[in-house]
């Protein structure tokens, strides 16, 4: 299977000159959404993953269904004020302006395996503030996985040396 | 298991006289997100179902679990302004105030066969306004599936007679 195949470009969104990814056609094929979670699952296995950290909003899509698929906790990264209880919180710029997410301070137990997972990596901002959250609570950060990663973008760069796992380059 | 051990409750959250459900310590838990996955699942087994619509940002995250254990395709109804592609669009007034929802136009087919998944039945409004869109698309909604319903609030009343599969009733 092509994953390719399933990601529609949408040019000039959100905003002029930028070609969007839309992977909605993917997670919406019921094929391309699980041939795609079960190819990253398979690369995590051994990796003794105790939980899985999903950004939001659409992280939390390819997230949970790959913590689901590897039997381990889900936790969101969410934006500010949507977390009820005592919360971590990291401002960072993205691509189209400057953003915060926040974790609840008891997602993480001290020395957890954490996989970061969102359905792209762009610049890396996103990822790079949830990286940070993580580790702030004493998580281990094993790898990072996407579905799909913009390399002329430099997120790569950004995870400074980490594991990454991505099904597709653009 | 007993769900409710995993459920926080989080007094005068998001607003005074509200007592928020926590559902991270479920999410994060995995036997709990497991077995709440696999509890829905099997409830929706011989249903044919075509897709599972899932409805920001929460309902993503069960949303997309249970479409991975089900074998389909998810899609998701979005907050205004986040899908790239043609949209329809729905307005609707819910606990704490007015919001809009999103789906892709073509994100569901005639006759498509779909369950309308969220974390939580409230009042109802956010999932009565997500089967408006589908219904709008030709989509035939089989059933909606939630982790807990706040039964005081009204919300099964307002899916009107449709099949509502919960695991927790608060």
């Amino acid at each position: 299977m092509n994953l390719r195949d399933y990601i529609r470009d949408i040019p000039d969104f959100p905003q002029k000159g930028i070609i969007f990814r839309d992977l909605t056609p993917l997670l919406s094929n019921a094929d391309a959404l699980s041939f795609a979670v079960d190819q990253l699952a398979t690369q995590f296995r051994t990796d003794h993953i105790d939980k899985v950290v999903g950004v939001e909003a659409r992280g939390f899509i390819i997230g949970a269904a790959l913590a689901y698929a590897l039997h381990v906790g889900f936790i969101p990264a969410r934006k500010p004020g949507k977390l009820p209880y005592k919360s971590v919180r990291r401002e960072y710029e993205l691509e189209y302006g400057v953003s915060i997410l926040e974790m609840h301070e008891d997602a993480i137990k001290h020395g957890e395996r954490i996989l970061i997972v969102d359905d792209l990596l762009a610049t890396g901002g996103t990822v790079s503030a949830t990286a940070d959250l993580v580790r702030s609570l004493g998580g281990d950060i094993v790898a990072y996985a996407f579905l799909v990663t913009l390399k002329d973008l430099g997120g790569i760069e950004k995870l400074g040396g980490s594991r990454v796992v991505s099904l597709l380059d653009l």
